[in-house]
């Protein structure tokens, strides 16, 4: 099979490129089902088999630019398809406390972050660095998880939501700043456009947007394309995920806004609802994986490293819980703790943080890998403990679904709607 | 925007991707927009789409690696969704018509391309590639224009199917021949081993693996994953696609057994045809824009080179009316005309024969802008022909959804089916 034909369509780049997603996708719903049985988050199982398929155990994938794209797309359609489940208004009763829990949870993690680097005996400009790898929540993985059990309606999950998304735009201001830091200037302009944009477009989508969608409604219903009210949805995504970013908010932040905006247009339209969930359902897979994948454990051959990352992992918990759970201590000691637990994924953003670290070579391949390990362990750490906060709150959501491995409804199941 | 925080999250590759999608996407529908306002086929205007922002007039999006990859899976999904509407027992029905359509529908073009480039005056290694590219229909824009009539239970569409897929097999076959021959050595063996693994692959999948996966369903139901159904087809869809291409048939000849072999175990699962049908309605126009962005129109500058690509685009119709024709004669004039047409789009695969010409250094540009002129225009000639020679038969159809473009049901309207 060596003829130009068959490196062509045989054993050519798509054919990679397919083996790639067949490999992640089987070894993602593989340990799911595992994970399922024994009664774990399928997004802890998810992201695991990431780490077996990745360089570290098996090696059969390798991160690579496709897989980073692939992952992208499929967090930006989680969030979307979130977004969705997500009412402006519902946002805004609990803005005020989302915005405390926000700050607090930003604050608390970056400054005991800092401190932690500093008596280790790092630099100032690395201790900023990994500061700010403990700034931001994963949205996708919070999010992930809680739409797993059919919380999205969940008073507390409204607040972490809603955190979540302020938390990402402070943290992308602080991340720009310290990259300022690290490249030897601070261009107070730029960061100030950036602030001035991101949240003038965040307040201009989540208020007006929704308004303008809701009257537009009954037109894109009338548009004769097939599904015009999906495909308009999937275009909107889109959209602003590309404009978020190059407004320099991240784009996830933009498809959850997309969504948002779009909740009270498309509430009539459940068809459109299961459609955009069978696309994230697809997707989904290789976000979790891909962060599994990330996870390189040869750089844990030293004591002093691995140390270094379990004690930071600690800190990463202990501050989101204690910063968010504080801010949240109105809403009584569990709920506090659900919110608090539930900010404390970091996901896909420490890893960018650690990248842009990397790239700058404020950051070696050994803080790098603490990064990465923090990262991917309060990803993993997260889920069981939000699934008993919540379960043991529960219990009549459980009667419910009570031979559905305690109470988990999964995801696509908001198709029983129609 | 010029910090590295900006590069890599801002205006970083998985922006520009997203803008990629954003557009590609945005700019499919709003032309099969006016084309259903046009009473045109949606699917001809998602392809002059891509004529659109393609090189050739607007530059906003050059295919690439990435928008082919994309496109691929776009089209493996297209076959996988309508593989699963067509039961292996519809396709046996019609098994030696099919044959008969498909050796008859493989022969004359062949000839006749062939015939016709060495009266032009060009090699006989150039002619064999020309008559090669004229060989495969692509089954894709058929199964996408029968779908989007809602017509995959014709019987005719049956006959088109199941010759799609014979002919797509010996187009290959003619293709490693001639890319033997085009290399100055014919290796015997390979071309043998390529055939028995491709005619073994496909009966086994269509005859065993449906029998298999009947008696697997209740199993796949059971799992504990969400949407237990869905996934699974979607790990069989890529798996055997994988498989098909790396024994040598195209990958989309892997996704459609994959669907064929699922279309029975799934009878009863219409949520999973649901959501199937919805991560096909994402990707496939990026499938057919894509092959819009193909066409560079500057090659037709030259007078010779237009006549040559409008000359070999009349053989391309008439030899397929004419042999697929001849074969589906048995059905009438007008069914037979059905089949003729429905085999006459090259999409994809006369692109593919084209590139590897072009990789071989057979074809020079000029004659690969012929030959994708070919491949766009039969595909954009077929549908609205196709079309009227369904709705001149089918006026009971019509009068059902006659406000909606002339008796046309989208794709996803499968959905309506829970």
């Amino acid at each position: 099979m060596t003829t130009p034909f068959f490196a062509a369509v045989g054993g050519g780049h798509t054919t990679e490129i397919l083996l790639t997603l067949f490999i992640m996708l089987a070894a993602a719903k593989i340990t799911a089902e595992i994970f399922e049985r024994l009664k774990q988050p399928a997004v802890v199982g998810e992201i695991l088999a990431g780490v077996i398929i990745g360089g570290s155990v098996l090696g059969w994938v390798a991160p690579s630019e496709f897989t980073n794209t692939l992952a992208e797309i499929g967090v930006v359609f989680l969030l979307f398809t979130v977004g969705l489940e997500t009412k402006p208004s519902a946002i805004f009763k609990v803005g005020k406390l989302a915005a405390i829990v926000a700050v607090l949870g930003v604050i608390v993690p970056f400054v005991c972050g800092y401190l932690l680097m500093l008596a280790w005996g790092e630099s100032n400009v690395q201790a900023l660095f990994i500061g700010t790898a403990l700034v931001a929540t994963s949205i996708g993985i919070t999010a992930r998880v809680l739409s797993a059990m059919g919380l999205l309606d969940a008073p507390t999950s409204r607040i972490i939501l809603g955190a979540a998304v302020i938390d990402d735009i402070l943290g992308l201001l602080i991340l720009a700043i310290v990259s300022s830091v690290a490249a030897g200037k601070i261009d107070y302009v730029e960061i100030i456009t950036t602030a001035a944009l991101a949240i003038g477009f965040t307040a201009f989508v989540a208020l007006v947007g929704a308004k303008v969608l809701t009257n537009l409604a009954p037109t894109i219903e009338r548009l004769r394309i097939g599904d015009s009210f999906f495909v308009f949805g999937l275009v909107l995504c889109l959209g602003l995920s590309v404009a978020a970013a190059y407004i320099g908010v991240a784009a996830i932040i933009g498809a959850f806004l997309a969504g948002m905006a779009l909740a009270e247009a498309s509430e009539e339209n459940p068809k459109m609802h299961r459609q955009t969930s069978a696309v994230t359902e697809f997707l989904v897979p290789f976000f979790l994986v891909n962060i599994g994948m990330q996870l390189k454990l040869d750089v844990f051959r030293d004591g002093s490293t691995i140390l270094l990352a379990i004690i930071l992992t600690v800190v990463a918990v202990a501050t989101k819980l204690v910063g968010c759970g504080l801010g949240a201590m109105s809403l009584g000691w569990r709920r506090a703790g659900q919110v608090g637990m539930g900010m404390t994924p970091r996901g896909e953003v420490g890893i960018v943080v650690a990248q842009i670290g990397l790239s700058l070579a404020v950051i070696n391949d050994s803080l790098y890998g603490v990064v990465l390990f923090m990262a991917v362990a309060t990803t993993m750490i997260a889920p069981p403990f939000l699934k008993w906060l919540f379960a043991t709150e529960d219990a009549a959501k459980d009667n419910i679904d009570s031979d559905d491995a305690g109470g988990i409804v999964a995801q696509g199941d908001f198709c029983k709607i129609g």
